[in-house]
């Protein structure tokens, strides 16, 4: 039997440098696309849109017709699994989600992750149904919240400034928060597998609010819940390969790519591209980190800053991505100069 | 004439290792005190507070009659400088400031430095009176926005979550966007130069949102601005003491600190200690970074935490502060305990 030849977001994840980098981009389906709320009118809620494996695939296919992106990330929220473990949940239009609030270990025993598999299976669904439908050079990405940014949404009932509730339960209680954690590790693996299963090639772990913790609470809620999630995936899947993004982790990147064991690091805007080209590609892929306000502006600003991030990381394992998700302003034809412009071979050869 | 003793807060700033060393709490003057409630009453809006000395006084030195901080900040709001520069600016209950957008190069236009000198006199009287009633060993500190941060708030016309449209502005049109901050910069020497002539011993610059920018845009519109303003005032006044607070800088501190040449810095609470004490502390005094949830927890969780800031950066020039503001549910109590455990000479001695 002939290999298949891997795709290049897969080859990238397991060490190779390509020119051009493989690309794909947080929030590649949404508001900005007319396509995207077009589909987006026929679900009455973002949850259902979520859970309707009819209306998910169309949305995560979207944006590969339009830009062939190399990876088509599955149509979904990080908040579907508190949702599956019976947490009632609501997104309210420009305001965010709103889910009821957990505050003690008692809200944490109502949650019944007995739930996730049938719960979830829509998303499993809209998983075979994406990957039967892909050309076989792009790669079908799948994710998950990281256990802390989830319990963060779940502890606060949404999101929040100073995320003064979720912090004060972990630090005056640690270990009847590690059982909210632990619960969320667990089920995130089950979560993650029955995506693997489905189809799903590489899975990113979103852990957006990574970067509002003190060190000794980063490795105790962010690493290592992180490292036992990708432990077990690789247990479970010899050599699957596993993207974190600790958002706004800023000097604890290093820390996080060592200890957690994943094959790329996803990061955010602010992290200056020579210190991830010092620090962290040596040791895995480097994801990121245009500013998606860069694609409102396009441009001169925006090739420019193609062009200095491919020369920095572009020699080494590097997926061009964002520090962050599109913009709901974000103008479609900004997105297709972007995609010309990264299938030029030069910067980084 | 025999020479005064320097306050413990100046001498860090030189460089001392102090133990116990010297400390104060952003926003150490506030909500979470029933006195300040008291005052807060008096005026009747939050603008009104700032500039009326008898009242901003009072306010500075509510805590440290409580608590005896080494350092008493001025009680003030970073968006002064754009009310005195002729911006619409209101402040509504729980909901943050409101000022009139800034968004063109006739906005900036519109902006009279002319009106500083006059419309910040206030605050100038507030540092008089309130040097007057220090004791000889507390340090009166002054501060300013840092001017990225500022014209975020003039632009945005209050806080954001994406910050698209100044970064829209400063991609699209760097050069229209440098005369904002140009503006800025020389506004912020000419108020600093008042407080500083007022009687303020050290001043702090507030960069909350340097922590969204790609590296470009920080030597930019960060490091610039802030070496710039640094620059004019130890010109003025040698060897003047300034402390930096580029919040969420990540792993970009280290240029900050290098670059600007201010003598401090404050770090925000996901910087970690032992990150700071290598790479900082040798080339400044190093500021902070208890997350202020653990005021609101108190008890060991804040024990604990004080004491591993102490021992991991008590050794060198070092100045207790949090990572960011104290928030309005603290127990004024807990900023109690918090104060006799500092008083302790035992950890980085």
């Amino acid at each position: 039997m002939l290999t298949e030849p891997a795709k290049p977001l897969l080859r990238a994840l397991a060490g190779e440098a390509l020119s051009p980098p493989p690309w794909w981009l947080m929030r590649q389906a949404g508001r900005y696309l007319p396509e995207y709320r077009k589909v987006r009118a026929r679900a009455h809620d973002f949850v259902e849109l979520c859970l309707t494996p009819e209306l998910a695939a169309e949305l995560t296919l979207q944006p590969i017709r339009r830009y062939a992106m190399d990876g088509a990330i599955l149509f979904s929220d990080i908040l579907m699994l508190p949702y599956a473990l019976g947490q009632k949940l609501a997104f309210h239009e420009g305001e965010g989600p709103v889910l009821e609030r957990i505050e003690d270990p008692a809200g944490v025993a109502r949650l019944d992750p007995g739930r996730i598999a049938s719960a979830l299976d829509p998303v499993f669904e809209t998983a075979r149904r994406v990957r039967g439908a892909l050309d076989p050079r792009t790669t079908l990405i799948g994710f998950a919240g990281a256990p802390w940014t989830v319990a963060t949404y779940m502890v606060e009932g949404g999101g929040s400034r100073d995320f003064r509730r979720v912090k004060s339960w972990a630090y005056r209680d640690p270990q009847a928060f590690d059982a909210l954690v632990d619960l969320l590790a667990e089920a995130t693996i089950e979560y993650l597998t029955g995506q693997i299963e489905a189809g799903v090639e590489v899975v990113q772990l979103f852990d957006s609010w990574a970067g509002i913790l003190p060190e000794p609470a980063f490795v105790r809620w962010v690493i290592e819940p992180t490292r036992r999630i990708v432990a077990a995936l690789k247990r479970r899947f010899a050599n699957y390969p596993v993207i974190g993004f600790p958002r706004g982790a800023g000097a604890l990147h290093e820390r996080y790519l060592h200890e957690t064991g994943v094959d790329g690091i996803g990061i955010d805007t602010a992290v200056p591209p020579g210190y991830a080209q010092r620090t962290l590609q040596p040791h895995g892929t480097v994801q990121g980190n245009l500013d998606p306000v860069l694609l409102i502006v396009g441009g001169p600003a925006l090739e420019e800053a193609m062009r200095g991030l491919r020369r920095t990381l572009g020699r080494g394992p590097y997926i061009f991505n964002l520090g962050h998700g599109v913009l709901p302003e974000t103008p479609p034809e900004n997105v297709q100069t972007l995609a010309c412009l990264l299938a030029e071979p030069t910067d980084d050869a």
